[in-house]
């Protein structure tokens, strides 16, 4: 009989992370740890946070202040991390796979007194676990409705949480087995306070699935791909997957550098290298995949949302040089700004059929006459300097340039402490 | 457009509880309540209650000692009272009603500080309620591998709490909406630790979404039945529902006053009835439906829990005046017992295509000559007082004579604290 992902992932338990994926890691660590104390300011999950941090304390730093449990932590962690989806992607697996796991391992680690190494070595094996089972899951998974950044980031806690606690091969076969009974989520709640909830339920589940079975908690023999388990009740294809095997898919993530709709970001990645004059600027035209026209091509947007979804606004802000990357520069005032608005009438957007979902084509007539040509491709590989290089530009945009150095200092570095003290620092 | 099951539950949120729902509900939470004392006592689960309890302290009364706040203690509460899963049954929607709603309205009223009627009627708005998911659902979300009582439990839970609450209807909405991405539970997990803790998963669900919502969180504008929401993703029929019209569905509960297989619950009910002398028994013919030959037909069982599984040993036991409902006479020394086997062995069981999966029909032959004849089946309707006596009897057996009265009296008194102080006692 062949083997199940269950299977694999209970050899994969023992895989040893090699330093390429646990230096991307250290990366999306910094990048999540961005995400989320810039997220721990959005008023709206106020009353939330509150409400969870008075049902108890604990060891675990909670973002914005204060502490709690671990179980707790992540909870809160994994849903204010997720409020502005400006976390990291995963285009195969089709979620955002560290949302799920860091808030896991992070606030479990704190709880365990685990240095920051042991803990980047466990959120490597949750983070790919994640993956590979988002690829097992597949597409009629996503298709159907279900959010597979909660659904297979469950999974992905729960395999961080067992590496970091240990847990035998036996006690991991219960944590996933339980972990199948509460990994859930479905796509319904994009668009409102739900999307980041999942997330943050999916790294609670991995928490409470780990301790649970080290407390010796039973479940399903195998709950993820056995018979009635998860898979087979939740529309998954069983595809193909081989953990260990080959270049960690964890190494193909997709950071945001841009705080607005992916659709954007080819073109403003290539707007990014042009070092343009916005004086020698006549007239630009962008070309791009016919999927972006209804997502992210308002014409003329009137407030800071609709700026998140705009070809012409998006473009213009980059020449003119304000920050993509920070959220505070998307706001209502910025769309009736007269250099923007003057910006905009120059700039006309197409359909390419001939263009992937991740590329771009843009031409600008200069003033002086003649042409410049820019292109990009977001799955085009890009150097592991040029992407920290990118992280920190992004984080000091998110949070200013001192507190972006000190966090990239307290995520490089082997003290889990100093990473936390960032975390609840408002 | 015709009305979603949410539009329909949303205008549920206000029905009055007719009188004998309100009873039958009262029966429902003295027997929830017996079963979870008892359960308690199990000691596989002492660990994960230990491992709760630890997080943090609340109003809420833990089965068999402590508090907690509300959400752990459903979470504790339903793992432990559905853990001899000895609690009530709706045959038609497939599952146990009260498991998941009772300790979420009971842990939650005791923190707000509610009166027990007001208690039972959101109970019984929740236990209808979860009936009514469970219909719409239908059998192909059963029969694919979702645990019904978990997940349309969860439903059933909020629309509880959300009664005790006072939830508006937009505040309705979004704790249904929250819910969509927390209900869940497989079937692979019976025979598991697992089972029981979907149940006490389902209640936490239905604390947290009330009160999430309460606390502004927002969630999909109809999680359950739109777009991408729970019925779509998670195999549901929807079946066609009207809440509120005809006889409440809650009062076809059935209570299991055997603590043992229901295959063989038809069968103890028409021995029960017999009074016949050990003595004048020669021989018993038993028929039941084909469907129960390879679930509990053991024949020669040697330990308890497959003595749970044995119409051979059951009828024996019934026939020798071994209690049937207390689960500590389902030991192993009992399948050994000279008498328990001589009877046995006088016992022939066969299959019938003519009777239900309820009904049964036994021929007893008597050693004076002559016959008697006796039929049961557990859908015939039973009377308030008959069940009442019935579940009396059952508490004795389980708990102890003058604990049963006790607990009798708190549930069908008004206050609440006498009923939690029968919870905590261990």
């Amino acid at each position: 009989m062949d083997k199940t992902i269950t299977d694999q992932l209970l050899k994969f338990r023992k895989a040893t992370v090699p330093d390429d994926a646990l230096a991307m890691m250290r990366l999306s660590l910094f990048d999540w740890a961005a995400c989320g104390i810039a997220g721990a300011k959005e008023p709206e999950f106020g009353d939330f946070v509150k409400m969870q941090k008075r049902l108890g304390t604990g060891q675990s730093s909670v973002l914005g202040g204060g502490h709690a449990p671990a179980a707790t932590a992540a909870l809160i962690n994994g849903t204010l991390s997720h409020a502005l989806d400006y976390d990291d992607t995963h285009f195969a697996h089709i979620g955002h796979p560290s949302v799920a796991v860091l808030p896991a391992v992070i606030a479990l680690a704190e709880d365990v007194g685990a240095p920051l190494d042991v803990a980047v070595d466990a959120a490597a094996i949750g983070v790919e676990s994640s993956i590979l089972t988002g690829l097992w899951l597949g597409r009629s998974h996503y298709q159907i409705g279900y959010h597979q950044t909660a659904t297979a980031g469950a999974f992905g806690a729960t395999m961080g949480t067992a590496r970091l606690l240990g847990l035998d091969k036996d006690e991991l076969r219960h944590a996933l087995g339980l972990c199948a009974s509460m990994a859930s989520g479905i796509k319904a709640q994009f668009g409102t306070m739900g999307k980041p909830l999942n997330a943050g339920l999916a790294a609670r589940s991995g928490v409470e699935a780990a301790l649970w079975a080290q407390g010796g908690m039973t479940a399903a023999q195998d709950g993820l791909a056995g018979p009635l388990g998860f898979g087979a009740t939740h529309h998954g294809e069983a595809a193909e997957i081989k953990p260990g095997k080959g270049p960690w898919h964890l190494l193909s993530i997709s950071h945001k550098f841009h705080a607005c709709c992916h659709g954007l970001h080819a073109m403003l990645e290539a707007l990014g290298t042009s070092e343009l004059d916005p004086d020698q600027i006549a007239s630009v035209h962008i070309r791009t995949h016919p999927r972006w026209m209804s997502v992210c091509n308002i014409a003329e947007p009137t407030t800071g949302l609709a700026a998140k979804f705009s070809y012409a606004q998006t473009a213009a802000m980059a020449l003119l040089g304000h920050a993509t990357g920070a959220i505070s520069n998307f706001t209502d005032e910025i769309t009736k700004d007269p250099q923007v608005v003057e910006m905009r009438s120059k700039i006309m957007i197409s359909e390419e059929e001939r263009l992937s979902e991740t590329q771009t084509e843009i031409s600008v007539s200069l003033t002086g006459g003649g042409m410049r040509r820019l292109r990009h491709d977001l799955m085009a590989p890009m150097s592991f300097e040029d992407r920290s290089a990118k992280l920190q530009k992004k984080t000091a945009d998110l949070l200013g340039q001192d507190r972006g150095e000190m966090l990239w200092k307290a995520a490089q570095g082997e003290d889990l402490r100093a990473l936390c003290d960032q975390l609840v620092m408002s």
